[in-house]
């Protein structure tokens, strides 16, 4: 197409694109409950995009680890008691930490101070509360707590939580109960230390270290109250502490102005109001002086704070403009809600943040982001989110990796990190894809050669889950290192990213290095079995061999060879002929989706979940799977698999996510299947077309231009496409390319009853593969 | 005296200064080895003037808490064995923490990662020692160490501790033991947190947050080694962790990369040598960066280091020069360098410490120093450092303690602080004294509006020590307060100080008030027994009374009313009126020296040592006890006290002092008795003139000057003052001003066999008091 005529066919799609949808907003769709039911934990509290801050109520954190995977968020749904509410929680976490700073308001003048017991509604200072008292919108959150006599509401700014509190009834004195004791995946001896004071200036502070996922972790808050304060206690529950030393000014810990110890709990007293109170708390992993600016870096009261971060979420939310039943508009709004969450803001706001190496650092020129779930998150998340967000977001998600490599102790990239954190959870170097996915895209404003200095550091740090051998074998040996499987193939991926922006940059030696060792998935596919395998050190694959089998420190990395043969992303086509071809590679998936589990039970693996067969959407390694139909000439198989999965894996309810949301990844999923484009590859440029679930959508990009994804005909009797057209040109392959996305426009589908077996079947048709050219 | 003439004098003075003192140097006279045994609680090691690291061998740290009362500063002379070398110690600390990172050589193939038992030589890491192979001077150690088959010697910089190991036969292969759970005072629990990590670079670094006698105290290392690493082990001995969380890069403790946890022990290998062993370590109280840049600030070898460490002292300790029998000689020289250890430097070479609050502050223009045992020091250490160090020291000094005052969450001046952190040890407000002490010698450089400011404020925090009660009352009552008594007469003469400064900057309102306050001590006294007592809020005085019991929690603070009953620095001459007159005085003052204590059993008090009668020198309440017959007309009694003080209370031998350094307290005392003169009343600019116990010397004062104090006749025989001589004109009164002092030039007694009765007896020749105007 010449620029001139495809300027005029822009302007014609974009007058287009002005018409009116739905006058719903997305923001008005989102309802944050989804998910705070089953295993999604997610948390339906109030955040601002990407906030540090998640403020959210926590139905239970008494439990002690493991028995905590249900509370990853804090808040269960199926619960009958709040404890309390508290400033961090990750969205859709498998593991848990966070809960931090659990307070609660209590009306009248008997205050627990313990927490109570789950299983007895009224104990303690845990309140019991109504669903239908309860409202939940981004940014806000309200619950009526009967026991404590309270209204509460909670909003967020960045870097602070705002909480408003009303008595009931008459006016009871109002008091707040702050239990530093607290945490999500809670255990004895989790809390190192912690400290808390009330300064002259009536703004009450503290820290605390916790011995949690993140192995050692520092985390500062800083409360003002509306309201003076009229008494307070701080008080030590801990036992058994052989030498107290000596004590400091004021008797009785309603006096003492400073507490520290590794078990404390304090209360705040401020008699009879006749107004609101409202509570206002910031937090930062740096210092207490670095919580008391970030309040004040975001002054207003409870409701200025709301509409401001309303006003941000209206903004970022209607980037996806939606047209849909409600049901589908629900889930997809809620689901692009949920990838907004993370990579978090981890830098306080006078740039300082605590890196990797628990030291701190300061971020100069841009915000310090953490809250990296890499494993879950490169594949549609990050993704997603350099379409539906400012290219300076992940400019700075690059940045914030880079930083967090040269702070590491490590000298590599982030595995899984929070609050500048590290806590080697999963597997793989997966911060290359993201680096290099946007890299490719073109997006700047970062150390490029820094960040592929980071990304071949991490890839050739010997002593990091097998590196070493992998690199002297081309594979990982399964008699030296756990989950050696499916750490060859992710690496061997990983790898391929490098090399990719290693070619766009001209560092061609990195390269042909990168280049061969992309090709290392190959030493672990087992031609026989047709699977992904481990193989030993003596380059025999391991037995026994169970496709099924899904244990902790198995062949593979939550999963098995079922979900895990068909992890190549960067050279799917050459998986097809591995496989035996087309046919071979349609049965082979036919095979996974329709597989009778009647006789398996992995109710001892936390992940799994969301079962079609062996497919487990519940989980990441299945992600791509559906959409690698097309990859075999068969897109209409992965249209009917589209449906199936998205007519069973989501719903808009509590307990409507099919597995952990895993910090969007799970719903940035629903987002792009929902537009009819997925990204199988990222690093390819290339988005693998499926079938839409929207009748109509509006995705504003960050380049200014707006994308109009029109699904003409589509309701349920309508599940497969019958054409695709870009601007008013016939699509004929089974991918869409980043730059026709991002030059908008208009791609419509025209959805029909039966399969068309006709479209892009072609193999010069078919999605990326790195043996193809292009 | 005319200025002229005064002139003339002074230069034939400076010209008799001149004259040859004994050849050898002050430096040379200093054994570190005095007040190691016994309860000096000195160390032995290596030090700077002022120094932050104090580099010396402990001999046992598996004590726990109070049974470590003989190892407060880590070195004990009758250990067999030494554990390892430290870079931390107090300097005779009557209570104890630091101890921080012992470090211990190790030749051979067995290297033990325990410390073995003290009861069982051999047993452990720990090493038998020969005291004949120990070397102590000022800034370095050495010794032998025969299990461990190396040779140790120890030097330090002011920031930095460099050890030089040499294996003592062959060349077996070094090896060093870093453990990070040795401690000074230990417990199970003390031990937070701590962390190790070997950088890219070679330098080991880590951090470790302890629960000591500072409630919550981070300190962290930085060490490199002059030879590369051939090895390294970091060792977790931790157990009962309920949730260990993920494991990093690398498996089993010889690879890892970092490590941390609550009890940790590092091994480091270097193989066999044909060279010594250099270990040069840093610490910080701030973060391994700020330990890593104190390791460079301060470049050289061992040798370079030692020579400029032994140049220092050699600057500061000639600072005095002596003349007097070797035993004298080496008592005082010693109490010199015990005197230049403490307030130590506690800031970064950036700048940068952590203050009261825990938080990290930054030093502009000055060093932030801390151990501030000021209870102890207020007496005559802080007022010798005023005569011996530059102006800018007691400058920094006061503009450390108004930092701390800044940073404080309670907003009042340290109490007892080191390393920036605030322990709430002993009573009073002794950073007054010392402040007011500085401004009214006219030592500037601080703000003293702010300085005042921080007095008043610490005078008037009601939660602290009683002082909401004693503002109300005049007086703490016992019934609210424990040590009451102690309290009001330690207020009341704080209260003078402040009184007095802020009198000299023209703030008449604020010195009013104080004036007031410090006639408080009246309200403790019992004028029908004569001793100061504890009164209740029912203004009644507490019975039973017993004015010889010690016990913690009674109505004093470490002693009873024996000791406390002389304190009123202020006002001294009422005192003595109150006491019924000269003869009244006299004879109470000899009954406490010569008190019958075969009854009496004080065992149970760790700090009651070096008793004459119910006068205890190893305690700081009695220290100015023996100048008070000076002030009832007897200075000839004083004379006669300070012969037998002297002769019963300090040896130049390990055990050869006679109670706790005390942070130089001890020491500074024996320092001004010696020279003639002491200093009764800081903050009057008096010294009370008592004996000389030195034939000669040379103090250099800091304004260029030098006093020259000469003892004609001095010897065993002539213990009594005859006549004293300053620059050629008789001195008839008992004291001397700091003007006349700062003046220079030469003060010379003449020893006599008898007591001149007749010399300053007369009322308007005795030392300062409120009730006399000068």
């Amino acid at each position: 197409m010449k620029h001139s005529r495809q300027g005029a066919v822009l302007a014609l799609l974009a007058s287009l694109a002005a018409m009116p949808l739905s006058a719903q907003s997305t923001y008005d769709r989102v309802d944050p409950m989804i998910g705070t039911g089953g295993e999604g934990h997610t948390f339906p509290g109030a955040v601002a995009p990407f906030g540090m801050v998640q403020f959210s109520p926590d139905t239970d954190t008494t439990c002690v680890i493991r028995e905590c995977y249900s509370h990853a968020a804090g808040y269960r749904y199926e619960d009958p008691t709040i404890q309390g509410f508290s400033l961090t929680h990750f969205s859709g976490a498998g593991h848990s930490d966070l809960g931090d700073f659990l307070m609660m308001p209590v009306s009248g003048d008997s205050v627990p101070l313990e927490p109570g017991n789950a299983g007895k509604p009224g104990s303690g200072y845990r309140s019991r509360y109504d669903h239908a008292t309860e409202v939940a919108r981004p940014g806000y959150y309200a619950v009526k707590l009967e026991d404590r006599g309270v209204q509460a509401e909670l909003t967020t700014g960045t870097r602070i939580g705002v909480a408003r509190y009303r008595t009931m009834s008459g006016a009871p004195s109002m008091h707040l109960v702050l239990d530093l004791r607290s945490s999500l995946y809670n255990y004895p001896g989790k809390v190192l230390w912690s400290l808390i004071r009330l300064r002259p200036d009536g703004i009450v502070t503290g820290c605390r270290q916790t011995r949690g996922w993140a192995p050692d972790r520092n985390l500062c808050f800083a409360i003002r109250f509306s309201v003076p304060l009229k008494g307070h206690a701080f008080v030590s529950t801990e036992t058994d502490v052989p030498y107290k030393g000596f004590q400091g000014p004021g008797r009785g810990s309603d006096a003492v102005a400073e507490r520290a110890g590794r078990a404390l709990v304090a209360r705040f007293d401020f008699g009879p109001l006749d107004q609101p109170l409202e509570v206002i708390s910031a937090i930062s992993s740096v210092d207490e002086a670095g919580a008391i600016a970030n309040l004040a870096s975001e002054p207003g009261d409870f409701d200025a704070i709301q509409a401001k971060t309303a006003q941000a979420w209206r903004a970022a939310l209607d980037v996806v403009k939606i047209d849909a039943p409600a049901p589908m508009a629900k889930s997809v709004a809620t689901a692009l809600y949920h990838s907004l969450l993370a990579p978090a803001v981890a830098s306080d706001a006078d740039g300082r943040y605590r890196g990797p190496d628990n030291q701190v650092h300061r971020a100069e020129g841009y915000t310090f982001r953490s809250t990296f779930s890499l494993w879950d998150t490169f594949r549609a998340e990050h993704p997603l989110l350099t379409l539906v967000q400012p290219a300076s977001l992940s400019s700075e998600i690059v940045q914030s990796l880079v930083a967090s490599r040269k702070d590491s102790p490590h000298g590599i990239l982030p595995v899984w990190q929070f609050q500048g954190r590290e806590t080697w959870t999963m597997i793989g170097y997966h911060a290359a894809p993201v680096i290099a996915d946007a890299y490719l895209k073109g997006i700047r404003g970062f150390d490029a050669d820094a960040a592929l200095a980071a990304m071949v550091a991490s890839a050739t740090y010997a002593p990091y889950g097998g590196l070493g051998e992998y690199m002297k074998r081309g594979y990982v040996p399964i008699d030296r290192e756990p989950e050696a499987a499916s750490k060859t193939v992710e690496y061997a991926y990983d790898d391929w990213t490098i090399a990719r922006m290693a070619r766009a940059m001209g560092r061609t030696e990195i390269a042909a290095t990168f280049e061969r060792r992309a090709g290392n998935w190959r030493n672990s596919f087992d031609a026989r079995t047709g699977f992904i395998r481990a193989r030993k050190s003596d380059g025999s694959f391991r037995t026994p061999f169970d496709p099924t089998a899904i244990n902790y420190g198995s062949d593979y990395t939550e999963g098995n060879a079922w979900q895990y043969s068909w992890f190549v992303p960067q050279d799917q086509a050459s998986l097809v002929g591995a496989l035996g071809g087309d046919t071979a590679t349609i049965a082979k998936l036919d095979a996974m989706f329709e597989f009778d589990n009647s006789k398996l039970d992995y109710s001892h693996a936390e992940d799994i979940a969301g079962l079609i067969g062996q497919y487990i959407h519940g989980n990441e390694p299945s992600h791509h799977v559906a959409y690698l139909y097309s990859y075999a000439g068969a897109p209409w198989r992965t249209q009917a698999r589209l449906t199936q999965i998205v007519e069973t894996q989501y719903r808009p309810t509590p307990d409507g996510l099919s597995g952990n949301d895993d910090l969007g990844q799970m719903s940035a999923w629903l987002v792009f299947t929902a537009l009819g484009f997925y990204p199988v590859t990222p690093g390819s440029l290339e988005y693998v077309i499926g079938r839409p679930f929207l009748n109509r959508a509006v995705l504003s990009l960050p380049n200014g231009r707006q994308l109009t994804v029109i699904a003409d005909q589509l309701d349920d009797r309508h599940p497969y496409v019958g054409k695709v057209m870009l601007n008013g040109i016939p699509v004929t392959r089974a991918y869409l390319r980043y730059d026709e996305i991002m030059a908008g426009g208009e791609l419509r589908f025209t959805m029909q009853t039966t399969p068309n077996t006709a479209w892009a079947t072609h193999p010069k048709d078919r999605p990326y593969s790195a043996s193809t050219t292009r």
